[in-house]
């Protein structure tokens, strides 16, 4: 969440990566077989096509599938699997392609199943405040329908992501601490299980590797009667995180509080013109009702004042804001700023709060050490945070010192009780991090239970496992 | 959660109960190799030790293991279920004995494995607001360890049960509306498979037949600074369903709603001496800040008097909020004094609260016709809601009555668009309704994976699938 890129700036850019090469081609029959179930229009195997399906906003090389397929409901795609599956042709779901860890990447070839055309938003709840929703309805789409309801589905990882996409990555965002992250805001899937046959689960799971989620019913919350927002400057990323803590502990029903860096700061300051000083800041937003806004906003001001901060003003306009949230979305593109021509990766650890100041001196340190620019910007109330990594696509050197240091605060994270995951999911460059935190027990357990559901490994292979 | 009987009140009538008998010897050698693990004091295979280990709160037939072992620390709990893997000997958990699904009743013997000594509680943290504790550690005992922090752990479905176990069964309880259920409130869980490997999960999960809950890291939460509490009648279950949900929509951060229909009501009103009217009732409890408590208190009246309710009075004090929670935790009891000599049964569906107020009036008429005594009582911010059947043990044909009150009962809820299980498990009683529930794919998907987990069906066979 966080730190991304807009889907247009992908797009603007295609010539900046390379595409790996097909592994087979698809066995005779099958283009046909998957034609007859979706009308010829629903699949393509252009290379454009595939080489645009082959790769989410991460920067993992391209891997394009060797056919897309275009599903309009649940039974198509059972159909599909059902061939696939046959075939024992690998299958790989995609979404809207925001994904940050290359999980949409055909690492093995076979056929991507785009099911942004299934995008039907149905059993509306007003009584139960509840929701279905198919793969191609995005967080904003949703909200848009539910504008007038007087409820909202609150998380927020930045990008406008697929919400079935955000249900198997386990996505969080700046609302999190205090509307869950997706886990509590699942209520029930639909999964298309590798050999066709449909599933319907009770409560959420993380199935990006284990079947096609069709359809997510989530969890909706009332609006707020008012908000506040504000921006607060810290002497140091200690004294904002216990500043965090105590907020927490004192049960102020806080929404958003974000921490940035002193070079974030400066950065997001720069590039969204807002005359922020270079300092380790807070990014805060209370919701509740008017009298109890105030009320949170004395508790607030009272616990920054004591622990060295100050805030200069809240934000109570929709457009004032507005114009503090777009800044803190945008500090992707502000991190890019800083060294024009360069490429980003974000990492994604989370540990818990207590280490958090401790873990975000020596990362900073680190990239001290291994000369590399990494603000970062966390989502401070549980502990996850992003180094979003500056460097020049076409210096090895740097590549390389940027994967170390991805790997050495991946560990740095473990060693501090944390994960190396906190919201991107596993994909293609975590995994050899994803053994060392659950062990080979823990993997092992993982494996059996992809085993059982997807015996011949064709969904999504070559990912997390 | 809610209806449940004390401990002691189990203990007093032994009797009640009939044993099944064992179904094969323990292999020879077995129980000295126990003995060499945890000590010859920590095996027992006395008759009366076995039989009090082979049931739960519930009226599933008593089904004792063929022996007890007390393991004193998770290396034990890895030894022991090494050695009944070797043996092919199933293997069944213990903590309190609280369940109400028969989810301990060792219905093929084996070795029950008594987790009540492992009752550590470690790795506080109240930065963090985490805790781990050990299958021994119950709610009662953390809540008593966590006095002076400031932080407390809110999940209360009224027994005084193990939190591992609680973690298992998904428990739910009073709280839940504000706090959550167990699922996001357990951050990590330590567990032992039935190979005796140790496993980590990142976030909980449902392993009740899966392994040893040997330890769970629970999410903690701030001490409310203050707390009002009240009872609401009013004119039918309708108007108090309806009046829940604009509580909610109105963002009301109610902490605790439960209903109790007419009949509940009267009882509760006798067996605790409270001279509430016999009506469809609401007991409500606020968290907050002192001032915010006032605003929640004054937006509470307005909603209950709009659907024709009326609020007496708030209690403030502890032990006035204590007498009215009391009451609403002894509805066990008090549907017990409605019919002296009987036994009960808790049903424990859980349909979307738009359906709550149709399902509840059905499932009146329902008990009428049946000839049946059903109070009801429910956590009704989340829709899920226990019917406590009181019946003659000794009368076949009530018995009866029982049973298929309660099929329909799950049906109902089925058709609602609920589930049979809203918090307790399905353990013994709901095998055939759990299958309805999930359709042959989900039960088979559930087979699965306990199959790659337990290939032997040695954990706790006979449950669930």
């Amino acid at each position: 969440s966080g730190p991304q890129p807009h889907p247009a700036a992908r797009r603007a850019t295609p010539g900046a990566r390379w595409c790996a090469r097909r592994t087979r081609p698809l066995p005779p029959g099958l283009l046909e077989a998957l034609r007859d179930v979706v009308g010829g229009p629903n699949v393509s195997t252009a290379a454009a096509v595939c080489e645009q399906h082959g790769h989410d906003e991460s920067m993992h090389r391209c891997a394009p599938p060797d056919a897309v397929v275009w599903p309009q409901d649940v039974a198509q795609v059972q159909e599909l699997a059902a061939l696939c599956h046959r075939h024992r042709v690998p299958m790989v779901p995609f979404g809207t392609g925001t994904g940050l860890e290359g999980g949409v990447n055909a690492v093995q070839g076979g056929v991507c199943f785009d099911l942004s055309r299934m995008a039907t938003i149905s059993e509306l709840s007003l009584e139960d405040f509840s929701v279905a929703v198919e793969p191609g309805v995005t967080r904003k789409a949703l909200n848009s329908h539910l504008r007038g309801t007087g409820l909202w589905f609150p998380v927020d990882p930045g990008a406008d992501a697929s919400l079935c996409g955000m249900a198997a990555t386990g996505a969080s965002g700046t609302n999190a601490v205090r509307y869950g992250t997706m886990r509590p805001n699942v209520l029930n899937l639909r999964v298309v299980l590798p050999d066709g046959s449909l599933l319907h689960t009770a409560g959420p799971g993380r199935h990006g590797t284990l079947g096609f989620l069709t359809q997510a019913t989530l969890r909706l919350h009332p609006l707020p009667e008012a908000v506040a927002a504000a921006v607060c400057s810290f002497p140091s990323v200690q004294a904002a995180v216990a500043c965090t803590v105590q907020v927490l502990q004192a049960a102020v029903p806080v929404a958003r509080i974000e921490l940035l860096d002193e070079v974030m700061a400066g950065a997001c300051s720069r590039y969204s013109r807002l005359e922020l000083p270079e300092a380790a800041t807070l990014f805060l937003e209370l919701h509740g009702s008017q009298q109890g806004l105030a009320e949170q906003q004395q508790q607030a001001e009272e616990l920054v004042r004591l622990h060295g901060g100050s805030i200069p003003a809240w934000a109570r306009a929709p457009e004032e804001r507005e114009r503090l949230w777009s800044a803190r979305h945008s500090a992707w593109f502000a991190a890019l700023a800083l060294r024009p021509g360069c490429q980003g990766y974000s990492t994604d650890v989370c540990v818990p709060i207590s280490r958090l100041p401790g873990v975000v001196v020596e990362t900073q340190q680190d990239l001290r050490d291994a000369g590399l620019t990494g603000p970062m910007v966390g989502h401070v109330g549980d502990g996850n945070f992003h180094c979003i990594l500056v460097f020049h696509p076409e210096d090895p050197d740097e590549a390389r010192r940027v994967h170390d240091f991805a790997e050495r605060l991946g560990r740095r994270a473990l060693v501090a009780g944390g994960t190396c995951t906190g919201e991107h999911g596993v994909g293609l460059g975590k995994r050899e991090l994803l053994r060392e935190e659950l062990g080979p027990q823990g993997l092992d357990t993982m494996r059996r239970i992809k085993a059982a559901l997807d015996p011949h490994h064709l969904m999504n292979p070559g990912k997390v496992l």
